[in-house]
């Protein structure tokens, strides 16, 4: 059965934990990165850890995912969403994959700051896959052995800055800035019985209270299976990296018709980026200073349960 | 004035070296990460380093960039190449930046190899720029302070596989193949009167013998200091990152006219693309198995000299 594992701060110190009811259970052992505690803890032995125990309201949370690993990321990977983009998810033409810079990593409740350059901040729930071996050399990954490559699941909020992303066309650098990468709050460590349940979770975000996405991971266009086997082909992956499988439908960005993006082609670069400003001013949506933001994935049986991200949005210091 | 060190494999171990006239002078100490090397000596004391003489074609060479560091590259950032683009540089209107894996880290004179699935494979000559601080917030950089922050120069070739890179809009994916990264031979390290010598090097590459890419970085679009100092307001840097400059013009691939862009972009997407293949399949310049592919980046006075990349295309192992 799985099991969340908090990485906090308690008494000046970053330890592990094991989070059951509200309630930590410190893991023995000091282990600086997410490679290192994934390396010498297995789910067994902490699945029937005992110990101390710590309200989980008196330690300070931290990302269970630490900087030193890489950040990957998928686009346009949930059926809705590549529909109203103009795309369509059973031709499956390409598995899209970028990355974030590995500093925008933040603990679940860490405050998300809008840039002062940044007009348009959008927010995405994503599941996040959390390696647990090294990938050198191509691998045949199935959903039979794929329990073998993934330690755990958690949740990310890839926030981007539609007005540097799309009009800079490489998603990087909008998708980047510090504190647009919450992670967290649990590592939620699977055992093999528990994969299947990786294609049955619903991913619920609120602004203000408000849902602004609600979808299924049945509705992932690329598994993680092939999209694990694919990369394997590419570059390596370590363990404790993270791969974070794309978003659903409901972002505030406005994304024009096909046909309007047909028409938009032919106009000068200038005056199609205004026209794409304009309408995303209209989008009431998009997040402004005092905006809390609640991401939730677990499975409807709460058999998974990655808990709650809590991001309040704060202006930038001048 | 600048001062060429290597690292590199001898007698089993990993060292680094001070290199002058084709003899290496072993540095005293293990670094096993760019960042070690950079923060634990100084151009000063290592410009009056003795010590054995290694004729370097007894040592192996090894990555003067290691794969811990990150590896952040600018695109379109040549006068030349962006007008063929269809862009206009004087404009500015951005500077793109995207990542590469750093698996993709090989030393300069490592074999290349394209992957089964790749048709199209190019070549970009870059000078690479090593990071000697931190920078981890906002920061004012220029041409009076950058050499605060750069340690040095490198060669960089941004092996691309273009079929995957241009259809498939983010460009990370297309350019991390395993070994589509090498560097080096040299990290050239650099005093501040060294500094203003970056925007008068000469970039050349050549294939089987026939200059294909030929520039020099006093026609670079967005300089070191204003990129930096942009990067810095959004991520974080660390000692021993690599920040690759952009290619010039000269490479195999074939944008279409603006133009012809503007009409493409009306078409249905998988016809736009095979358009765009067909178009590829004619340029003889691709890459193919046995082309050696040589670069070289220095000075015209021969102040600054990073040395010569030399690549052999090889093709995947079944």
């Amino acid at each position: 059965m799985s099991l969340n594992v908090l990485h906090y701060k308690h008494q000046g110190r970053a330890q592990w934990g094991v989070v059951r009811k509200g309630i930590v259970t410190p893991i023995p052992g000091e282990f600086e990165t997410t490679a290192d505690f994934i390396r010498m803890n297995h789910i067994e032995t902490l699945s029937a850890l005992t110990g101390p125990a710590i309200p989980e309201s008196e330690v300070e949370w931290l990302s269970p995912v630490t900087r030193n690993q890489q950040f990957v990321c998928q686009g346009a990977n949930y059926r809705q969403h590549m529909i109203e983009s103009g795309m369509d998810p059973d031709a499956k033409t390409f598995n899209m994959i970028f990355t974030k810079a590995t500093s925008c990593v933040v603990p679940a409740d860490s405050p998300v700051v809008r840039p002062q350059e940044v007009r348009f901040l959008d927010y995405e729930i994503e599941l996040g896959l959390v390696m647990k071996r090294d990938i050198t050399s191509r691998q045949s990954i199935t959903d039979a052995n794929l329990h073998e490559y993934i330690a755990g699941a958690v949740i990310v909020n890839d926030y981007s800055a539609r007005d540097i992303q799309i009009p800079q066309m490489q998603f990087y650098k909008g998708k980047s800035y510090r504190t647009f990468g919450p992670v967290g709050p649990y590592l939620c460590l699977l055992e093999s019985r528990d994969i299947p349940t990786l294609r049955r979770l619903d991913l619920t975000l609120t602004v203000n209270g408000a849902v602004r996405q609600n979808d299924s991971t049945a509705n992932l266009v690329y598994g993680p299976a092939e999209t694990l086997t694919e990369l394997s082909g590419v570059h390596d992956l370590y363990v404790g990296d993270l791969l974070s499988t794309g978003t659903p439908s409901g972002c505030a960005l406005s994304v024009p018709s096909p046909g309007k993006q047909k028409i938009a082609a032919l106009l000068p670069e200038a005056v199609k980026w205004r026209m794409f400003m304009n309408v995303q001013a209209g989008r009431s949506q998009y997040l402004k200073a005092g905006d809390l933001v609640e991401a939730r994935i677990a499975s409807p049986d709460g058999l998974i349960d990655l808990g709650v991200q809590r991001n309040r949005i704060v202006g930038e210091a001048a």
